[in-house]
């Protein structure tokens, strides 16, 4: 254990992205003292139930107070309003931080309201599960997986670095993006599959001709999987697509380009096309198992729920 | 351990679904000798190596002969061609049964080639994972999945009860089904979410601004779960999308409609329509967590790779 990286972390929002930094920090003693606050009494009560944060504050104001370290963790329509709260009682010298799934959105919605000899480091876990709230996280998170740092030209080196260090030190890598290109890689490895896989599990749901009760039996053969990433958070998942629309639609409109050549591949009865597209694919896949951003264990290894 | 339910079974094809077939008989004695043929002799010395198949034969005609049961197990664009060849050395009384994803067509093509006096009951288990070959397959892996029976309206019933009892003798729940509603649920549960991943992957791999290394890095997001349906072997899904074109295209019809209302909604910015969709998706995922058909646990219980 090292001295701490901070001596007072904030965290704004005790969902997912939250908890789990609370649980990273504490393992590896990076904070000194971790206040939050959450806006309804019961997520704060479950948080003093559970012993997330060392103190549970009942407004954001008091938990920002004296903070070096203040984390956004809130969905990403929430952050502007939250940053308008926090800023008259943030410390000169204080960092201030978001975990959002979209940044250039974030950099234009809570950056006005940073006051001046404050540092804003917008950053991205890419770090997830379909599940949320203060019960959700765990330490293990981050371990292994890519946080975005997506600071601003004018922003002085040393802040960033820090950040840079909490982030490792929760057992993440760390890459610095400009935010534009954050928004397009993210449109691309998780905002569009994320439609999808909603749009696949709503088709699924709304057919006639196969019932609910079919499509659940018969899902192993494939479309669980999309079930899983279509449970994540809805209010998460709206914001994320209302603030990085241009992003979303660019990457969809390929997308369905893309389909419809093998839509038409399929009327046709193409099969050398089709069998040229599907092995080309699989090498994407090699590469993040080698990356070890995957297992390579059949269907994840998982357990096998029910046997 | 039980009396065997056949005697001599033949395995053509010495894949996936073969191998796990054939440890998943051996787990609980439900056949007397096993035989084994794959078009390669590279597969065949695979699996004399490893033990699958208690005789591994140089031909599909040596393979069936005093078989009382011969299972198709190769992809459905070659079933008719291996029914044609094995079709002169069954013997009477013999079923034949067939692994493959596509019910319909196999039927049209294999049917015709089945003698007078031999059962032929196509089936189709409903579990596999994203690796092929003759190493790939493993006892456990029909466990708590479903089995879709398929027979004809003119079979006898104690074939099917046999053919029923093996499958669930190597673990499955059985089902049965008529060949059109069995390929238009495939097409919602299977075969529109693999092709609907191989094209996100192919988006992903495609683009000039985004390159494959951020991909890959950053992948855990979402997108990696696309990856590894995308990583299933090309030639049994091309075959799956010739054989199934009817009501592949059908529900990409619905899904591409769907998406359209989607996009429009966040090109308009419609939260509200955003968030009903995202919300009632979430009741299919907790029925298939129900159904014990996946495990709750977060991200699968994934075993984290690399960390
Ligand atoms: N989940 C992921 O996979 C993931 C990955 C990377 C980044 N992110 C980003 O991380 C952030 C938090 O996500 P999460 O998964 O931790 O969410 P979560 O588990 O749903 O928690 C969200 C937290 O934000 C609070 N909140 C919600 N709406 C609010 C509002 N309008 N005003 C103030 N507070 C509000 C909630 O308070 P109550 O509990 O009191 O309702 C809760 O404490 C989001 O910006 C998301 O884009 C998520
Ligand atoms: N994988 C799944 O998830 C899954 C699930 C349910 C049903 N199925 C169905 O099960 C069947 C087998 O799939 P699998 O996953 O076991 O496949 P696999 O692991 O790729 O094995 C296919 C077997 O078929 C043989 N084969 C391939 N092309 C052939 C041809 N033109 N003529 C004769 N033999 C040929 C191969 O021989 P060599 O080894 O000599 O090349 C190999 O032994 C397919 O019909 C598939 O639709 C698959």
């Amino acid at each position: 254990m090292t001295a701490p990286i901070y001596d007072r972390v904030a965290l704004i929002g005790l969902g997912l992205i939250a908890s789990s930094m609370f649980w990273a920090m504490k393992r590896a003693g990076l904070a000194g003292e971790v206040t939050g606050y959450a806006r309804s009494a019961e997520t704060r009560d479950t948080a003093r139930r559970i012993g997330l944060c060392d103190r549970v504050c009942d407004s954001a104001s008091e938990a920002v107070a004296d903070a070096d370290l203040v984390v956004l963790a809130v969905p990403v329509g929430a952050m502007a309003a939250v940053a308008a709260e926090i800023a008259p009682h943030l410390k000169p010298g204080a960092t201030v931080t978001d975990v959002g799934s979209v940044k250039q959105s974030v950099i234009d919605s809570v950056g006005p309201h940073i006051p001046e000899g404050v540092f804003f480091v917008p950053g991205h876990p890419l770090a997830g599960t379909e599940h949320s709230g203060p019960e959700s996280g765990f330490a293990e998170l981050f371990d292994n997986r890519w946080t975005l740092l997506v600071p601003l030209p004018d922003t002085a080196p040393e802040p960033v670095a820090r950040l840079r260090g909490l982030w490792e030190g929760m057992g993440a890598h760390v890459d610095e993006m400009d935010p534009a290109h954050h928004d397009l890689v993210l449109a691309v490895t998780s905002h569009t599959p994320h439609l999808i896989a909603y749009t696949m599990v709503g088709v699924a749901d709304d057919l006639r001709r196969v019932t609910d009760s079919e499509v659940i039996k018969y899902s192993a053969a494939g479309f669980r999987d999309f079930t899983r990433i279509a449970a994540s958070d809805p209010t998460m998942w709206r914001d994320v697509f209302l603030t990085n629309k241009a992003a979303t639609l660019e990457i969809l409109g390929r997308f369905t380009e893309e389909l419809f050549a093998l839509q038409r591949a399929i009327r046709t009865g193409d099969g050398d096309q089709l069998f040229d597209y599907f092995t080309h694919t699989r090498a994407i896949r090699r590469g993040i198992i080698e990356a070890g951003q995957d297992t390579d264990a059949p269907d994840f290894g998982r357990v096998k729920a029910g046997s």
